[in-house]
């Protein structure tokens, strides 16, 4: 019975996974992957064999790495970011009953919250939530409920997945619905392609947002209403202003 | 002029760093942090000067950091978990319109909910919030709203700071609150010490969790309506059952 390995590969560059990744690929025999990802670490692990789908073949991505590591094979599933975060570590624990001898080692990595973030200041620096505007999997309705209680309660937010060719609105759709509660000049910022040929980053109020074509490999961020734009940054501060008296520094 | 690096370490062992920190923390000639952060990267550091402050001294450190960094220092910021999740990243830009000649680098890391989470399993794989319960720098009241709405939301929750000394029964304040909304039965985890000795975790029920004690190393994980506890692990669902014609896979 081998390991297998479910890893987070970060947002693409080497420099950017964990020496615990980096491991887990290096001592794996197969690397299994959406084709994308694959593609990201081909060139660091060119002696390895490559095991590929497309993008909305998950399952069956994930039955193949279950059924190599029980023929005694050393696998990794490979992620993009985290391998929990809208990842594939979750359905590899939902298939793992039909493979009781395979043992799962989950490998965290940087998701494109951080990695993102760090691109664009701070965004995340106080209480914040990860939403994503695919309604692939999640009915719309149960989107728009969280994008309204989130805003209400003040948090950051990251979202993911905010458009594709297929959805194209999706992100002017949960914009108009943040102005609601939220004020047009809150501070938002947006990465595209983090850490990877054509790496772009914003920093721009909520309302002009509102106006930004989003695509698959972008990565937007809308401040609370502490927001601050610094320098051309975007900062989350870790705290409210309070009473004198609870000031410790 | 020099850069100053805002690093996120990640849990504590190196090799839960990325490449980019640790390079990072080679080119520095000063590692500046909380006195337990730098206790952590110190015996894979041992050439480098350390600059190191108590608990509450954020600014003072973050201050001495900006400075050091002027005299054309290169200096590095350890900030445990990710540099930009209550981290030091948004303080430093916050006091740099004082050092307008510094360039601020921020390099992401392996926050608590990522590092904990794949302990766990994947508590994390919808959408979820963070949300820290320490009330030092926000006010109880809005801590307490936060956690009413994102249950409101089904979002999954991580709670950073759940608990220390001074605030003993903030957890199970906490818990009582989710208890409005949430089911006594969600799959719920706790992870204590993460990658540290002493590493540990937990799955259990919301109800269980209530009695709990918390402290300042523990990260506690709140499933959201489809958590499931799967051979020991805490697993949130990637999506909702969807009518059959939605299912693409």
């Amino acid at each position: 019975m081998k390991k297998l390995y479910v890893v987070g590969i970060g947002p693409g560059s080497q420099e950017r996974m964990t020496g615990e990744a980096v491991e887990a690929l290096r001592k794996s025999e197969i690397l299994v992957g959406y084709t994308l990802y694959a593609d990201l670490v081909r060139d660091f692990f060119p002696d390895k064999v490559f095991v590929t789908t497309g993008m909305r073949a998950e399952t069956e991505r994930c039955r193949r790495a279950l059924e190599l590591s029980a023929e005694d094979k050393v696998v990794s599933v490979l992620c993009s970011g985290d391998a929990g975060v809208y990842g594939m570590a979750g359905l590899i624990y939902e298939l793992s009953s039909d493979f009781p001898e395979v043992e799962i080692q989950v490998v965290a990595g940087v998701t494109a919250a951080l990695s993102g973030g760090a691109i664009l200041g701070a965004p995340l620096g106080h209480d914040f939530a990860v939403i994503s505007l695919s309604d692939l999997l999640t009915p719309w309705d149960k989107i728009e409920k969280r994008l309204r209680l989130a805003s209400e309660a003040d948090l950051a937010i990251c979202l993911y997945n905010p458009g594709s060719h297929h959805r194209r609105d999706y992100l002017q759709r949960a914009v108009d619905l943040l102005l609601e509660t939220k004020d047009g000049t809150t501070v938002c910022g947006y990465v595209r392609n983090i850490a990877r040929e054509g790496e772009s980053a914003c920093v721009l109020t909520l309302r002009e947002l509102r106006d930004v074509q989003a695509d698959m490999l972008m990565t937007v961020f809308i401040g609370n209403s502490q927001t601050v734009r610094i320098a051309g940054h975007m900062v989350t501060p870790r705290g409210y202003p309070l009473d004198e008296k609870k000031k410790l520094f």
